[in-house]
């Protein structure tokens, strides 16, 4: 008996029939008890639909007015669902952002919540009433209305979540959880019963895009404990994330995660003198390009080599600004290799249990891995190898931390990319 | 110099090209130096997209959803608009009725429009900024989304000039204006330059639907200029609707219209008490039936008969209830008529110019068209005439009271239906 915050992605809510499924699950969680306002996005391929109507309009369609038109989406969904609940016995009402007084920022296509007003919506859970919220939306002081950018459909739940104080915020997706890794990689991958914010965030930057980083920063800083659970498989309860600190046991390694997006730079012979690193990365984040690992080592000849890793797609770029500061402290060769890949082991319980790190080495030596490069933080201990070893590293790291399951994960729907 | 307020129906906002066409017409109206709002209309067909979605969702959707639902659709065009109207060089804001704040009554389908606030249209105008206003749509003071029912754009556009005390309202159509009778019937048909608020409002109740009747009588009762124009002859004035009181010159007959659309129902030998009338008609209105023309006579064995029009989509309901009435007051036979058409003329000069019924009645007598009932008002007489002989009817009238013009119109899109 509490309040449950829902969350329906775009395919869930495609069609009628899809969401009529939505109307179900939304019952059934008002069946148990609870008071319940959902989150949907918009239908389908609707936000595509649109954008292309104003592309076909101008070429660089103004971003108030793209805010205007892309909210009409989630709009619909909530009118079409509001609807389907009704059809089946059951008091709905929906709401866009304006309604319910989502309050951003005024910055266009990635405003940020500031404040959600509680009244309406407190009203109308008094009245007994299901709430339909539109995603992704909101609305300045000024009633000008904003959307919240990637992720803003499960970040709009995340936040009505805390702003109602409610018991959990569901977030239902076409994956069943949380996986401690790519189940394409490794079928046989178990599903992650709970999970970390902290973990859930390691997992996310580095590939396992089933939460947006955003939704999930949002769920720890308020503490409302989020469920990851299949649109499709009502009984099955998919992964809780919870803060760390309400975790009773947890394994030392939750997941393990591959990136092959990245490519590593390397500067050699540069004078080891202080401020060349900050020169480096310095000049790089003054054009915008995140630098994801670093080493720097000193050499035997008393120059320093400085080491990192970029996203391919910015990699000219930072080529240039590379090849300025080299020619500044009149440094070595730069060189680039595009063949690696990173694989990450991410886990709450790493920090108070020594040895993780070691096994992580030990179990890539086993199978022939060669690291090139390793960077480590609290919950997260990240090696470079070479691109074709990478969905091996994956296999052997997550037999190596026991998060196999004896029988097959059966994989549904669209998975992340890894 | 001063406020112009244009409205656009969906046809004109039916793909980007075409929203580019009505971006032109605004752009030259702001050029001429006013100050402009536009209100437009959903594009196309999305009001029966949307409803096709909703009927797939529910068999009865709820009318407050359906508002919800619908009131996207002007939201989408308005943004594609003001998108438009920017590409071109010009500065243009969007608002939906919630951000205007076009305030409505809290009637979900058909709601009345109470209030229109200025101030943000003020501070924008001020700022010289094009504003683009969804149509159709209101918020109630309690923030819900209403609709405005049929012809709810046009009353959006009227409303709006009214409030801001504009100097005209430009209603763009897919006719080039007012017609003195459908050009289909009479090819030479002269197109209206002026005519008054009166005469449109009984052009528009017997069948020549140009304009919604409401938004006519809005116009009327503020006093607000009406110019039906063309979307796609922008050099073309179309016709000015204004007060008779402002009228200079006017000719006796504004325009022919027709009607095959009712049905005729007598009710013979009711007893000559008082009280019959008002229990025929008092039963019909509490049915919701509406009836057109009504004629009583008392024949000459002292008993009456009462003789009425309804629409023929009601005729069974209304056939129904006179058998109760007869019943009641033991009255003669009941005779139906549908091989009828009621054909009318228009004309604030009427009134202080007799004569115009005998002209009518001998252009008709002339062309050997019988007459089955006759009714008057101030500014309209209508003859009842057998299906037949409405085009005939139609034609002779005319040309009796030159409306023909030297030339044949040239005509253009989707005509009023008579």
């Amino acid at each position: 008996m509490g309040i449950i915050v829902q969350k329906f992605g775009g395919t869930s809510v495609a069609d009628p029939e899809k969401i009529h499924n939505v109307a179900n699950a939304v019952i059934k969680e008002k069946e148990n008890g609870n008071d319940v306002v959902v989150v949907v996005s918009a239908m389908g391929h609707t936000t595509d639909y649109l954008i292309k109507l104003a592309k076909e309009v101008t070429k660089n369609p103004d971003s108030r007015e793209m805010d205007m038109l892309l909210s009409t989406g989630e709009q619909v969904s909530i009118a079409l669902l509001a609807m389907a609940i009704q059809s089946h016995g059951y008091n709905a009402v929906s709401m866009n952002g304006q309604q319910v007084g989502i309050i951003t920022e005024c910055i266009h296509s990635k405003a940020r919540i500031v404040d959600i007003k509680t009244e309406k919506l407190q009203k109308h859970l008094k009245e007994g009433k299901i709430i339909v919220v539109a995603g992704f939306q909101g609305v300045t002081p000024d009633g000008e209305i904003t959307t919240l950018g990637r992720g803003g459909s499960d970040t709009s739940a995340v936040a009505i979540a805390a702003a109602l104080n409610a018991d959990r915020c569901d977030i239902y997706t076409d994956v069943e959880g949380v996986y401690a890794t790519d189940p394409r990689i490794v079928p046989n991958i178990q599903k992650s019963d709970i999970i970390s914010y902290e973990e859930m965030l390691e997992l996310a930057r580095v590939g396992a895009n089933v939460l947006h980083p955003r939704s999930v920063e949002t769920a720890k800083q308020f503490n409302v404990p989020l469920r990851v659970r299949s649109s499709f498989k009502l009984d099955n309860l998919g992964t809780l994330i919870i803060g760390v600190e309400n975790m009773e046991i947890y394994k030392p390694v939750a997941g393990v995660a591959a990136d092959s997006s990245q490519i590593r730079i390397l500067l050699s012979e540069l004078p080891d003198i202080p401020g060349t690193a900050a020169k480096v990365f310095g000049e790089l984040a003054k054009n915008n390009i995140s630098v994801d690992m670093i080493i720097q080592s000193l050499a035997s000849n008393g120059t320093n080599s400085i080491a990192f890793t970029v996203d391919e797609g910015e990699i000219e770029s930072a080529i240039e600004i590379v090849n300025k500061v080299k020619t500044d402290f009149n440094a070595g060769e730069i060189s680039v290799d595009d063949n690696i890949a990173k694989v990450s082991i991410v886990g709450a319980g790493m920090v108070d249990r020594p040895g993780i790190a070691a096994d992580m080495f030990k179990a890539l030596a086993e199978n022939d891995i060669n690291i090139k490069m390793i960077s480590t933080s609290e919950i997260k201990i990240s090696c470079l190898v070479e691109k074709e070893n990478a969905n091996k590293a994956i296999k052997a790291l997550c037999k190596e931390f026991g998060l196999e399951t004896e029988i097959e994960a059966v994989v549904k729907g669209d998975l992340p990319n890894v």
